[in-house]
């Protein structure tokens, strides 16, 4: 296995096809500007896709899911069976997620990347372990480079799917009990913050056991200096398998030429390593929506990322973005279908 | 006619329903609150619709176009024949709001209340007229009582119609060159605020424009006092036709229990007027958008709203209460069909 790939060069935004969308923009029947953010993102997916129709209606939503050293700390509110046991409920089509993708007409897969005890069979989960979750971040490194390279790839591989069903935006989503205790570390990692600004309470942490989680954090980060500088690496000692899939898909979103809508605090975090990685990826994600999670905006920021919803949600699974979609559709459709004033006889101010 | 229908009973929410949405939410498979708003807006739903199944699927849009005698001086960055251009776009489905109704499968209706020139007939647009245009509320009452009669019963007519048809949601949408100006002074009446704080560019004036505006708005409040106590005295003096439209079809709503999205500036104008004749209507009421318009912060405030989208729209016609739509389904649909803890067989936290 290689991981040649991380490096190949990233496809650029057409900034030709960016100012005959911002043309276009001017001669709808509307006030410049009155549709604020939804001409921002009919543009930027018109240079993205290269197209003077900028579409959002084939979308992908792939869940990764695996399990985490770290839960044995008592991280989350929830038991670490909980990640399997979900898996089973996205195949049955009863998870928010399910709910959404359905009535988004998305295709949604779900990918094992190494949860503690192996699912077995189910429709619609594709298995690709890279172990029986990773290990605890607390003592030790998450997980080894064959281990990183196997998630990496779990990524890709999505993607490549991706590309081969012709899908116009990618949606990664995150299923594992503790993950917000890697997300954080990654985010403090990156950011160069302390624990206590980017832990919080994830699926429902009361008081006394965020400031447990933080304590964690800063033991798990006095084992390392300088990673701020090597996103991998941090990746690999501090992060997840699901997140390591994440940033691999989208990097490759990026290389392939997908959008992505970034759902909310585990993604951001693994969107950060991407871009850590190569800054160019950032032209290719799209916010959806600012988490309940109090170290999202965090991590936004560092982005330059303004999110399109800020509902409170912190559900994970990709269901932010999901419900961000029909935002990108509309977009698309008011910038496709509206008539310009020439066509409509309609007087300019 | 009559407006005696203004002082009827306006229906309740049922709180015992209510109270079984919050029960099944917190069995759902999801941590309790990880939906955020949208769990909210499902139990508000289903207590409105007073079942536990809440439904936005079936959406009357009804756009009131109308126009203002103070656009003679000089209030808008567009000229006034645009109102009726825009009806003849609507009609023929090139405006946002026709491209965004059509993607929802909503009922699109207009509603010519005044404009200063007849439209003529025109498909989809209904002629309720209360006269060619206010008078200039710089110089005198924008209108007689008798044409705020006639107006509030469009409103009313509207709802009927909704009613009829089995409509689950109602959007009111505004058309009408010059109408922030009648609804800052609306705002600033009811709220006993300064003309500078609730004034704003609206569809694109300068500084030197809005402040016009204000010199404008200052003028006119001097003519009347103690009209904060007296909401449809303060619509017939300061309002305009469709901002009336808005208020009877608003009022009708909570009489004839169908929940209301409300759209930006002028239809929060119009809610205002709506909550402060009778305080039960607000529980009728959803905000769906934050305006870019500065003033309508305030009047939000007022009403103690929590608006679902902050996008920088600010285009009226009932654009951003249709954009957020899919949210509310999304609602109703996670509400309607994810599993429970039970149903999947998930550990609860």
């Amino acid at each position: 296995m290689t991981l040649d790939w991380l490096n190949d060069p990233v496809k650029l935004a057409d900034q030709t096809i960016a100012g005959q969308a911002v043309t276009r923009q001017a001669q709808l029947t509307k006030p410049a500007g009155s549709l604020g953010m939804l001409e921002n993102l009919a543009i930027q997916l018109s240079s993205l896709q290269r197209s003077g129709h900028p579409s959002a209606e084939k979308v992908q939503i792939t869940i990764f899911a695996a399990d985490h050293g770290v839960a044995a700390a008592g991280v989350s509110a929830f038991p670490q069976e909980v990640t399997v046991q979900m898996i089973a409920n996205f195949s049955a089509g009863g998870a928010a997620i399910s709910v959404l993708a359905r009535s988004l007409n998305a295709t949604l897969e779900v990918v094992d990347v190494g949860t503690a005890v192996e699912p077995g069979e189910l429709p619609g989960v594709i298995s690709q372990r890279a172990g029986p979750g990773t290990a605890n971040l607390q003592v030790e490194d998450a997980m080894s480079s064959g281990q990183l390279s196997v998630a990496l790839d779990a990524g890709r591989a999505a993607i490549m799917r991706a590309k081969e069903r012709g899908m116009e935006l990618f949606i990664g989503g995150d299923m594992g009990i503790g993950n917000t205790t890697p997300a954080a570390a990654l985010g403090c990692v990156l950011l160069g913050a302390d624990p206590g600004q980017l832990a919080g309470p994830g699926t429902g942490l009361d008081s006394r056991g965020v400031a447990h989680k933080v304590t964690i954090l800063r033991e798990a980060l006095t084992r390392y200096d300088d990673l701020m500088k090597r996103p991998l690496e941090a990746l690999r000692c501090l992060g997840g398998f699901e997140i390591a899939a994440l940033v691999g898909a989208y990097i490759s979103c990026a290389q392939l030429g997908i959008p992505v809508l970034i759902d909310g605090y585990i993604t951001t975090a693994a969107a950060l390593v991407a871009v850590r990685h190569q800054s160019e990826i950032r032209d290719w994600l799209i916010f959806s929506h600012q988490s309940a999670e109090p170290g999202h905006q965090a991590m936004l920021k560092a982005l330059d990322a303004m999110p399109l919803l800020n509902l409170g949600m912190r559900l994970g699974e990709g269901s932010g973005a999901a419900t961000a979609v029909p935002l990108l559709r509309a977009a698309c459709d008011l910038h496709n279908n509206m008539a310009t004033f020439a066509d409509a006889g309609v007087a300019e101010s």
